[in-house]
């Protein structure tokens, strides 16, 4: 016990230094990339109040019960403001947490909103990088964040609720595009059959979207009774094969790595260029008189200037 | 009437030209913020069904009416694959497109989420050009964009209902920090007192994130009645006083200058680093043989080389 915990430490600092940034980050980063890039990541979105905790915590439960080293990542684009757990983890802390093939983590925006993509991204790696099977990424609220966050995933998991005008904000959001399996939870309640169909006629219409081989199937679950739990975790197992089979399981991790390395270099690109020099000139020319007519473009090509020449 | 015609379709094309980034996009914004940045710009903002289309309707209304040259975007982070305009566009060219003072634009994402705030940004941009006075932008959808393009306002409305669950919802999203002025609609509905007094306890919470001399006001309105615009617009009128009296609104548009002067730089920056040559490099890292343990932290160190020995 007292060496799990101590792994749990070392993993629960790591991940904190790449959530901040901190000194350090990039080699923690660069050793996890060494290790490989095996663990299948599971991204779970919808609307809030759809159950994607508990269903989060069933699938977890049922692949530690398999005996796969399973992660769960909340990620949580709440303000700073409400601050805290949200209840979901904290019941999680008593399921799951206790067991040692388990490791589960809430990541919140802390201000900026804009990284927490790009986190989310590191803390999968670093997770990959200490041999976890399986990482399940949730997110709560509906837009853009969930988006981003597919991407960092292998397969996205659509949570929804018959009768909540789920359907409808489900097509708003851009969700038909990214979803890979729909599931419609609390599916004892009025309405999910006439849910069903439509999201079925929906995916039909999708059909011409997609180049993978794979029509999304809508599975009903009723999580806090663990019930669909294994067509659930039977879907997700033709997808991953799925994956593998046309060689995109590959160019998935490929991408991955191409999108890191693009990030590192214009940071770095950008970072170079912006030498005190060029900051000072920007400066001057915000708080110049003219400024209020000075166009950015004219800016912009008065400090690209020396680049261009170069 | 023809006259009206032409410059509505000039002013059209024009932001059709920016939307989409084609030829002659640069030359256009130039030309746009060499007019100067003066439109008020109002920002709604909101879950789905709070009555935010019939709120701005209403705005827009009462400024044409006014006398201002008034704009309406909505901005739809919607799929492409729902297609077609919301019900509250159409039923707002009823209304108000016949108006020759107002101009109403839906921007979606045609596939691309994370271009679109600074997309709308542009837009903004070349209505400004166009002397518009008020530009409100509208988005649909609670989430990240809705932060996004809260940067692009100079001022932003949040439309909650009562008894919708919505209080919380504001928290999670991260609303409350961004929310200038809160709306409370369908204000006859049941629970709206307790939604008001929830919504002023948590404003007190915050004031002290706020630098700004302004507590956010909390304003009951039944937008279908045109119920309550005359506080709307007084508190918008109020804030835009606040601001300039602060010096913020000039802070604003210099902020919004220097943005978009890192962002051009950043870009021509990046562009002019990948030379084929370097995204050779790239191509053949990805695919090398051993590119599944390859780490992303070592390939750009090598693209980099280059430039750190420049």
């Amino acid at each position: 016990m007292s060496e799990h915990a101590d792994k749990i430490k070392k993993l629960a600092r790591e991940i904190s230094i790449v959530e901040n940034n901190a000194s350090g980050a990039e080699r923690l980063l660069d050793a996890a990339w060494k290790k490989g890039n095996h663990a299948f990541r599971i991204g779970v979105t919808g609307p809030p109040g759809g159950g994607k905790s508990t269903l989060v915590n069933c699938l977890a439960a049922a692949y530690s019960d398999a005996g796969k080293k399973t992660a769960v990542i909340s990620v949580d684009p709440s303000s700073p403001f409400t601050g805290g757990a949200i209840l979901g983890d904290r019941i999680r802390m008593n399921e799951l947490s206790a067991r040692e093939n388990v490791y589960i983590r809430s990541m919140a925006t802390r201000g900026s909103l804009g990284g927490l993509s790009m986190k989310t991204h590191d803390v999968c790696d670093i997770l990959d990088g200490h041999g976890f099977d399986i990482i399940l990424i949730e997110t709560v609220g509906v837009g853009q964040i969930e988006l981003d966050i597919a991407q960092a995933a292998d397969v996205t998991l659509t949570v929804l609720v018959p009768d909540s005008g789920d359907d409808i904000q489900a097509m708003k959001a851009g969700i038909m595009e990214i979803s890979d399996i729909f599931v419609v939870n609390k599916s004892d309640r009025h309405g999910v059959e006439a849910m069903v169909l439509n999201l079925r006629s929906l995916i039909g219409l999708r059909r011409t979207y997609s180049t993978l081989p794979w029509e999304q199937p809508v599975i009903k679950t009723i999580a806090t009774e663990a019930k669909g739990i294994d067509l659930v975790l039977a879907s997700l197992e033709d997808y991953k094969a799925m994956l593998i089979k046309h060689n995109n399981w590959d160019n998935i991790r490929n991408e991955r790595l191409k999108n890191k390395v693009i990030q590192l270099v214009d940071g770095a690109v950008s970072e170079a260029f912006w030498t005190r020099e060029k900051r000072d000139i920007l400066r001057d020319a915000l708080f110049s008189e003219t400024n209020k007519r000075q166009s950015p473009f004219k800016i912009a090509e008065i400090l690209l200037h020396s680049l261009r020449n170069a």
